[in-house]
């Protein structure tokens, strides 16, 4: 299990990126890292005492994708940067997956231009984990595809929902189209659209209808698909408002506390720790012939570990496999726009 | 100051809908209140007790609409219902404000058929209170329009910081983009263009550009604007996430106190009074002639109450003619797409 890491990306790097592959490193004796970037700041980062060198490798990438750079003239102008690196390792089948915290419209963008997705696929898509009354549920795409065409999100769908069988455990997912109401009929022609691709399809039975935004933490289905605008506010709005209320609570509840403020607060960083998305390990982007996590940009050392963990997890199970074969046994439509 | 109250619209009506209106009369004595919707329902629900019977006057329609009824075809199908009866006595200049608390569809199409919009304005906007970490900011659009275009969501911009100054009480109101990226040029279309003629106006300098999902409660600006697609999922997720977490609270932070048990229990309900719904008396419908105010449909009599205050206050303030002079005022960019 090779894995291509990039370590220039996210808000820290190289530091907790370096650190996370050492981690990773000790808890999966059949990982290989290759760090893709800057080698001399890699190297400076590795620790001096032992650790399983000989699985690690560098990747010298001399520049640098920032977070604020737009991402398709960063990709050209910046040719030898390590987003497109990790990439290259992933084309030329030297690597099984690759993993960056760095800008996410950069490791889109350049997947989208190797054009290297799996059979059916038109456009990849970014899932994420979310955490909810019951579990977990899988929201997708959070920010890969601006302009879905129905048939993206029904494929979203179909990926979503072998994500949350094989990696989250859900035996018999359903799928949910986010909307603005709950009636056949509700909100613009791409909602309207999707909703009769599903209930005109083999996913009939699992597609549960529109959900709405009040419906994710209710766990109204185990898959929501929805554009990639929608799916990145969403997914931002929802650490804000855990940012927000957590911050209200430990003051107004908390800190007041005469007698039990510890114990309190103790049960307070529970909750934080628990929906905290390095958790998760980073958001795997679906549709990619390989394997590619997404990770927040502010992602320490735990969430690295914890991705490059996924990304094993990911390609021991052989999703895209499953996901090929699903997507083959559902004809698509004929006049479906593609 | 007198208003017409939809008394069938809301997930209890007619009881706390006739309730609320009747605490609204005792709360404002220059207040005339036009309960619409089915006599007999309503009479039923009247007070036995002394109250202003003289400020409360029945306007008998015999249909109502239900909230999982098609708004568009509902109006058509039901010609003698509560919301277009509403909309009636408001085109007739009988009323100053329309409330109701059903259909936000049927309100809003209701709104639109009439097509008496303030000058300049294109098509009307629902705004709503968010709370945040430094007090509550505007969002529009929530629901009325899923196909703006960014003349809309630029006027949106002028009316939400209207709104925000004199009834959130903001001196400077600076307005943000909902968007996927704080970088220019991030997202699709619709949001580069409204990034473009904000930037190119005359409210460039209160412009502070995108802003995300987590800064809605981060407080980074004072009226967001975005489409009625994404404003209406995020206004539910904002919903759905505090009600999860609220739970999540209650049962593995409070419940488990054993010594202040009572007093965190008071202090998880005072927040969850601060941010119920009700307190922000509904969300208007920003662009419409007249006043209108949307109210949620699990509205109960304190939600109506509010509700009604804040219309009378509206067209107290006179924001209406606050926002046809400052449209005025502004040139429109030749050219763009009205």
């Amino acid at each position: 299990m090779r894995i291509a890491l990039d370590a220039m990306g996210g808000d820290h790097a190289p530091g907790p990126i370096v650190a996370g592959a050492v981690h990773a490193l000790a808890d999966q004796p059949d990982l290989q890292v290759v760090l893709v970037g800057d080698q001399t700041q890699i190297e400076a980062c590795l620790p001096t005492g032992d650790f399983p060198r000989d699985r690690l490798e560098v990747f010298h990438a001399s520049q640098t994708i920032a977070m604020d750079d737009s991402p398709v003239e960063a990709l050209r102008r910046k040719p030898d940067n390590s987003i497109s690196r990790c990439w290259q390792l992933l084309a030329e089948r030297k690597v099984e997956a690759v993993v960056s915290a760095g800008s996410t419209g950069a490791m889109v963008a350049g997947g989208l231009r190797l054009k290297r997705f799996l059979p059916k696929v038109r456009r990849p898509g970014i899932a994420t984990v979310m955490p909810t009354i019951r579990g977990y549920c899988v929201l997708l795409d959070v920010g890969a595809n601006v302009y879905p065409k129905p048939l993206h999100l029904f494929h979203y769908g179909v990926m979503g929902a072998i994500f949350a069988k094989h990696i989250l455990h859900i035996p018999h997912p359903t799928i949910g189209l986010m909307n603005v109401g709950h009636e056949e009929g509700k909100g613009h022609d791409l909602a309207r659209d999707t909703h009769a691709l599903f209930n005109n399809s083999p996913l009939k039975d699992r597609f549960v209808g529109n959900v709405e935004g009040r419906d994710i933490h209710r766990h109204a289905c185990d898959v929501i698909v929805t554009d990639g605008f929608v799916g990145n506010v969403v997914l931002k709005v929802c650490e804000g408002v855990f940012d927000f209320i957590m911050k209200m609570v430990g003051k107004e509840i908390v800190a007041p506390l005469p007698n039990d403020q510890r114990i309190a607060l103790n049960a307070l960083q529970g909750l934080i720790d628990r929906y905290d998305y390095s958790e998760f390990g980073g958001a795997p982007l679906l549709g990619i012939d390989g394997i590619c996590i997404i990770c927040h940009g502010a992602s320490g050392d735990r969430a690295i570990r914890n991705a490059l963990k996924v990304a094993a997890q990911y390609a021991r199970l052989g999703l895209n496999q499953l996901i090929v074969q699903e997507l083959d046994a559902i004809p698509v439509p004929s006049g479906i726009d593609e």
